[in-house]
């Protein structure tokens, strides 16, 4: 497996993108307080928010919001692999096998799955990204399918 | 369209939801300090964090990210129908057919899809809800089909 970003400099256009090319993110270590800061404004239910009502539930602990795993991937992804012009998320398909603890070191392997581009608009397309989202005991804890909006490098004048 | 929640008080077990049923939850307006605040954490592309630099972009403004809006959502979910012993989200489909912009007043209509008591374990199932985020326009900025774990009610002793 490939993991070296597609390209190591400067940020990314459709063109850049082949089906098939992996990359890994950096890594991320959670805190007990990001997941507890995040829960309590986005996802307050108490294996989130309380770490002794937390023992009593399903999760034996405090474990982060599915939406707090999602979004601190997004990021990973993004000081890896950063867009020109952005990259819009149209959509996906979303699971969470495990969830994210605090102490946990999390990383993401994306692979670029399709890539699509635009019939009536030519200046741009689609790309889908599989981002797996993994701790570091190798646990998947998110798997991400994702559609995203892309620029096509703009034509030398 | 039934726009009451399923109980008025208390919080739900999987026994409470059947198919068919609709809830709509309270309102948010959304900031654009907080748009920028999540952005700057997990989601740092200009048009999220720039309010000069998005005018260039295609949204023509500043917009939240989509997992601002996913998270957003959450919370007014919650907030209208929280869930005994915790709602555990096992994954689903998202889409973003238009971005949450600074300044809209959000809310999240719910349909129940499906409710499947678990085979081997008699004291929770999965339920299936769609939850439409609409912005005060109208238009729908979200939707989001989630499978979620809940318990049952326990019986009495």
């Amino acid at each position: 497996m490939d993991h070296k970003p597609i390209k190591q400099q400067g940020a990314y256009y459709l063109d850049d993108f082949i089906p098939g090319q992996k990359f890994i993110s950096g890594e991320k270590r959670v805190t007990q307080e990001e997941v507890i800061t995040f829960a309590k404004e986005f996802d307050p239910q108490s294996f989130h928010v309380d770490p002794e009502a937390a023992k009593k539930s399903v999760f034996g602990g405090i474990v982060a919001s599915g939406w707090h795993t999602a979004s601190m991937s997004m990021r990973l992804i993004l000081d890896t692999c950063p867009i020109a012009e952005g990259r819009i998320g149209l959509g996906g398909d979303i699971t969470w096998p495990a969830p994210t603890k605090p102490g946990d070191i999390i990383h993401v392997e994306v692979e670029v799955m399709e890539v699509r581009p635009s019939t009536s608009k030519p200046d741009r397309g689609i790309v889908t990204l599989r981002s797996t989202t993994k701790n570091h005991r190798g646990e998947t804890v998110q798997i991400l399918t994702a559609r995203t909006l892309m620029m096509k490098r703009p034509e030398p004048i």
